[in-house]
């Protein structure tokens, strides 16, 4: 089950926030799902993920079927069972890991050949089989699989991509069950006219959202925007359009200016891991020698429980004495952030201020000056 | 500062129940110190410690002085402000450290010479020094500078080891300002005769506490008990007495039973992140192909976050997948065990059923029997 509501639209954008009801609840758009791949969001509990104002997460269909196996997941109750989330999940089709990380991948129209990266077995994907996975793993939205080209890629390979994943979206939508939510996947690499077409032959087979895959994979950002701006117009307006992997706070203002509003990245996890937290003036990278005795939080701004009880001294100590809880207290403070900044978004289009508030935020975060003197 | 009451004690046994009232607070004996060797419970914060039942920690001045610096924790407010943990906090001197990690480690009268198991740099702790660097921590309770020999040991190096840790105790007591709690630590290898006589040299410069160090380090357990319980005799009994190292339930069951108050170790931290869970059942490692499918929580008995929470098959996925919440929801989950267990050993010795409870505790714990049919 899907519904999607639009509460208010921005003016002078195609800014829109909102609200989707799915089968494990209500998520407020836009909306920001953390990453749990292999059914957990890295170093979180769902305790955490909630306080820190998360609705919906990522998992991933190809990671999950290799391990630990999406009939035993069925048989535990389900993801949300299983990883005690119950709230509504995403999971990604898997397409994009055939193609990055197994080995000998080999793609016909038929579907996907590859071998795990984990042990090397031989598997195969159909648009099919992915569809049956995401149904056992008892998804809220399941993700068509699609053929996503690597970025550079000729207009020739994109074309054939586009055409692949058009023939895999019909096949999906015919093979989910009553009720299965499933979205369809754009494609065709960075070229405006391939992407309008991918769009078109989606629309077409009336899908309940639609997601834009195969950017921010390196290309310009400019770039990535100008062609959400492209595929946004073609996608109809009264259903949800979710960007896959955008997590630069910029990148997600820009998509959500040109109509975006689901969002996933790994980003916010994986730089905490690695110490690298998001703030309200920019990032910070907790390692600097700067940071030895420094008292002040990660972000003045900032109520997470990380930046409630520790300095900075403290957390560069954690990741100098490579001690555990630091990727933990960061990765938490970054899924915070994210979560924020999501609510700071949804606020400001319901005021109908999202150019003014992404101005000051921007100012702020580009170059760590103070609100009051943003500009100047 | 320091106080201690004894609020009960065991008929049949040497078994006591108190309070330990110290700088930050007051802990009730027998009480389970939780390693946080570098200023951080591995894995876990504060506030789960304290969720727990942890009343007190142990952290590790060798470490500490490496890395950050016991002169920068000064300034930062004293560990309990850097590590936001505003409890009692016991620092070890760091002589185990010296013998065990640190590379090229030269002991005199003096003190003792090593290099940094980090990058090598020479550094020299001397009796004095040690206390200086506790009291820099901020500590409730410093210990004695020690030489530790390793097990097995003749009784000539013992006796040696012996002779110089009471010369150091007597210089640490000497060099600490008022206020300053130092404990003495016997020592005295496996030789019961040196374990008298280094019990009786340390009551002789009246510390306000005593530890037992040299112990646990692989000697057979027997062996153990009979050793801590020549060094209890002698012993103050209006002084808490501290078995350092010690914690596999037995063994601090056995202890208490010997008159121990307080304890210390690395196995419910260790075993968690290594993937092994102590359970009212027995020991339980969670990577067992058993656990695949099994939708049990590791201790039916437990009500930690861990149990409430999550299935045997998802922590057992956890640690297949190589995801960071599989360390610390048993981490976490083995804290708790451990605190509970001396709450029960609390609550049996104020009721005068130590020995009952522990038989039963026992037998459960060893066999996986339920308590209604232990010892049938």
């Amino acid at each position: 089950m899907i519904r999607f509501d639009v509460d208010a639209s921005d003016s002078s954008t195609k800014a829109r926030s909102g609200r989707l009801a799915l089968e494990h609840g209500v998520v407020q758009t836009p909306v920001f799902m953390a990453v749990g791949t292999q059914a957990s969001v890295k170093t979180l509990t769902p305790e955490e993920l909630i306080q820190a104002g998360t609705e919906m997460i990522v998992c991933n269909s190809y990671h999950l079927y290799l391990r630990p196996g999406h009939e035993r997941i069925r048989t535990l109750g389900g993801l949300t069972r299983f990883m005690d989330w119950d709230r509504p999940i995403l999971t990604d089709s898997g397409g994009f890991q055939i193609y990055s990380l197994a080995a000998l991948s080999k793609v016909t129209d038929e579907g996907a050949s590859f071998q795990s990266h984990i042990d090397g077995s031989s598997h195969a994907f159909t648009p099919e089989g992915v569809i049956g996975i995401q149904e056992a793993l008892g998804s809220d939205v399941a993700m068509c699989l699609d053929e996503c080209p690597p970025y550079p890629v000729t207009a020739q390979r994109a074309q054939e991509a586009l055409a692949r994943t058009t023939l895999w979206a019909r096949r999906c939508r015919e093979a989910s069950k009553d009720g299965t939510t499933v979205f369809g996947i754009v494609q065709g690499a960075t070229y405006p006219d391939l992407r309008r077409r991918s769009a078109a032959e989606l629309v077409e087979l009336d899908f309940p959202g639609y997601a834009i895959g195969g950017l921010c994979l390196g290309e310009p950002s400019d770039l990535t925007h100008e062609l959400v701006s492209v595929v946004s117009e073609v996608l109809p307006s009264e259903r949800p359009r979710y960007l896959m992997g955008a997590g630069y706070p910029e990148d997600i203002i820009a998509a959500v200016e040109r109509g975006i509003d689901m969002f996933d990245c790994v980003l916010p996890t994986r730089n905490g891991r690695s110490g690298t937290a998001f703030t309200s003036t920019g990032r910070v990278v907790i390692r600097n020698a700067r940071h030895t005795d420094d008292d002040s939080p990660l972000d003045e701004a900032c109520d997470c429980y990380t930046c409630r009880s520790f300095s900075r001294a403290y957390l560069r100590h954690l990741f100098i004495a490579d001690e555990a809880l630091g990727p933990r207290l960061l990765t938490l403070h970054n899924v915070w952030f994210f979560q924020n900044l999501m609510k700071q978004i949804r606020v400001a289009i319901g005021r109908r201020e999202f150019k003014s508030w992404s101005r000051s935020f921007l100012d702020r975060y580009r170059e760590g000056r103070s609100p009051g003197v943003a500009g100047t």
